[in-house]
């Protein structure tokens, strides 16, 4: 056997893509449509006031394309407040016209394939790393992803030391992007249907497409990587949610 | 042909994972959903009598996410006895405010891979591991998976020996989880899709993700594992289930 | 070019897998539902007729999970007819409670690789073989599959002694099983997405399991068989879809 | 580079499958179902008029199994004409009460790897099978195919003269079912989802499965064919066509 | 690790894949059709005014077949706009009617394979690829696409020159297209689920099928490329357009 790698977990992540039912929407009467709207900012505030405590974090973004027409990204310190969280937003009125589309389980995550210079469990860098508050960056892009196993290509039975070397030349090229491409890992083994979760921020949207095709270009994702699909989107803040649900 | 693995068979089982219509549920009148719950609690309480009398035993979980919302899991000592439970349960008013996401058929199995020293007619302890008492802890885990049969990776092309000596080293894995992570292996060969079903209990949900990635780097895993989406939630007693369902 | 494998074909033969529209259906009058189960059941007569005739055969079976409520087994002398019966089916008031979700479409086969001892035409053995009075076994299950045709593991390349020998073990543990589990091969290439479709009948719901897992480990199986979704379910005869139909 | 197949190309094709939406149908009055009926047959008998002046071929055919209720075959010389037609079917009453379930496009081909040894331009043997009337033979089968492209097994980096060498092997097969298989192949690339089309018709539906089967243990198709989903179906003349729709 | 080619990249692209809901639609009183028809004209004439001052492109397509009913092709400088713009469509009363069925999110790309004699910034003809108006040719294709990354076909394992010397010799193919087949490609990578998106353009609809075919046996295509769905249409002009949603 292989030895396993080590992780340090943080904060639970639940990715959560809605599809706006427009044509329901689009029937209300304008004075119920901004009480709906009106509601679901309440839930917003109670989300932006456990944001300020350190205790959680969350974004809105505007997904591209058909595949949903946004995302709610939620970080919590345990998997019962996301349980919660998603139960309440399926109560509010505005959930009742959002088709769900796919959603996302996972827990902010950070391998000891990097360097082991530090304590994690008092290191404020790390603890910032595993309980991150999301930034507000123009852009996101998400997707899952796996360590592949197949036949020659079998990550996991591969020696420590192997996976160790091409971890840390992959690391590097993310490096590269340091400023412009921030990047959040949450592992998702025995919580969802890939090994990973990638979320990734920028201030332009074609860091995106750089990076992660370079990364390609290494053997940890040309020959191990296998991917799932990718969600693309743009950053919802108050004035800029207000104009994607206004008719 | 290579030696077949011998198993013991107990409870059959039966999860089931549905989704609430959320939109309809909201839109009834409170007096009428008080009336539809009491319904379900009436089937819950005969489901209760069930399993003090050891006839069965059953758990509901909220499940995060977008896969479902809750999952039923039901054991029975009969195939007939599920089949009734569920459409007993399909006719109740509840019902008609869920939609059907997944299910999965299986049976309580324990391998002849572990060493033959008890009867397990007799034995206790393996009858209890047959027809279990499902736990009632905070987070529960299901997927289903396959042993791969792909190439040169074939478990069912390997000798009895080599299969031994392999699950052998993989309980040994599980045996590190001892008092933090229950399982019930459930097989369902001939009864649905997959091979075999796993269901994981824990008090800390972290638990699920470091035992499943900790095996996947150990040979059964990494090159004979094939996995089926995981489904990951938490435990609803009767509080829980009044506080999941209110409007 | 292998030498192909000839066939003896028999009936034609339709599974019809559908669930029931729970909500609808119990939202009717109890005496419509009355009069659509009386609808339902004349058609069943007539299927009973043609039985008794032995110009075909029929059996329905309650589905555990959420694959489907029921599936109707249909066995004709020709497609026409299965075309026929399930425009019929179709076209009565119990569909429309109904919601299709499966179907296969085959015909049942005998293969050569049995010694060739009789005059197939007229053995009376083989003819009921291959016009099938469906037993009314408590148990029946279903599952679709192909030979592979992968890399080395190719089954259609394979010279016929090869074939012959193999398909000759894996027959021998079929017969392990005499009297505990029947089966019926049907044919599907041209027909429908699988290769095959096999229907198992059994008393004990658990030699379903023992049969298949033991054949898993025959190389028929272990290294060329690909097998698609498992159906599993329980006998419906007059008294037992009337408690399934029950509101 | 491999030397590309040469082909020939005749009518452009649209298979379109569909479902009727019985319940909605039969909830109709009689008499307006009879004037459904009768628009949908002035469409019918303007294909009829452009077949009888040879500017292009239809048939429908019932389908067998819940993939699809009834097919549509329509061929016409221009890719314009097909998608002229699907938008006029689409308005008619009866699309209403259709609900689409697969569709393909593609063009009637014959390939070079059959001997040269004519001007197909002109032959009238070859301008018939590139613009072929359909012939009305009580049962059709549809599927579409590739060619592999998997490791050692890749069709389109074989020479010239191996692909030629097995094809008119394959087509051996194929002209031992002369006068019991009418077989129309049409292309696919760059039009639809797989390489060809494959659509065969039969007076005895047997033979479908008899000569797909043949085929399969043929080199061309044991190693290098890839299938996807297979409809079979009876013949809709007037008649059937009246008994199919009658409530 | 390889090194991983450079791209240059330009508009960003959305194509949007929608179906008619014909029956809601064919329901509306014709003034009611005609005013739908109306806002949606006026959209596509902001449209066309920002396409005159070269500020992005659009193109609207009629596709064959059920996968979808039409294609909107849009291109923006920004990721943003293109959000916009889609997310204005879906508040249009036209969207009420229309189902989505397929999209995808890219950026019009040049890759550096090709020989470096020009300053791309500056360069007409470069800067004329990456910012296309689109042609108003009579059929569009449209279908995303991978290099394959499998076992011993891996394209990001292979070397910048091997790579270089195919792409060029696949380049070879497309130039003989030149008139014939105009091609856009877009590349996708962390944006949308396949790494390129390829939209081809042509007078003769037969081209589109030349064109893949000859190229799939070109090593690029049949060693390292892997295809997504085709959808293929004709040409929606004003009249067109009009014709297509007359009812």
């Amino acid at each position: 056997m292989s030895e396993a790698a080590k992780t340090l977990d943080g904060w639970y992540v639940l990715h959560d893509f809605r599809t706006m039912d427009w044509a329901s929407w689009k029937k209300l009467e304008s004075e119920e449509r901004e009480s709906i709207i009106a509601e679901f900012r309440h839930l917003l505030d109670k989300w932006a006031t456990t944001q300020e405590k350190f205790n959680g974090s969350h974004a809105l973004y505007s997904i591209v394309g058909q595949k949903a027409d946004f995302m709610m990204m939620l970080l919590r310190p345990t998997m019962d407040e996301l349980n919660e969280l998603e139960t309440a937003f399926n109560k509010t009125r505005l959930a009742e016209y959002t088709i769900p589309m796919y959603s996302y389980v996972s827990v902010v995550e950070l391998s000891n394939y990097l360097p082991p210079d530090v304590d994690p469990e008092t290191d404020p860098e790390i603890q910032a790393r595993l309980k991150p508050i999301l930034p507000r960056w123009q852009y996101a892009c998400f997707y899952p992803m796996d360590k592949r196993r197949d036949g020659e290509d079998n990550w996991y039975m591969l020696p420590m030391e192997d996976r160790k070397a091409m971890m840390r030349s992959h690391g590097m090229i993310g490096r590269k992007y340091a400023g412009k491409v921030r990047q959040i890992i949450s592992g998702s083994v025995g919580f969802d249907d890939w090994e990973w979760g990638v979320t990734l921020f920028a201030h332009d949207v074609l860091e995106f497409k750089k990076l992660v095709y370079e990364m390609r270009f290494d053997e940890v994702s040309a020959r191990y990587g296998e991917f799932g699909s990718f969600y693309v989107g743009t950053y919802l803040d108050e004035d800029s949610l207000s104009k994607f649900l206004y008719i």
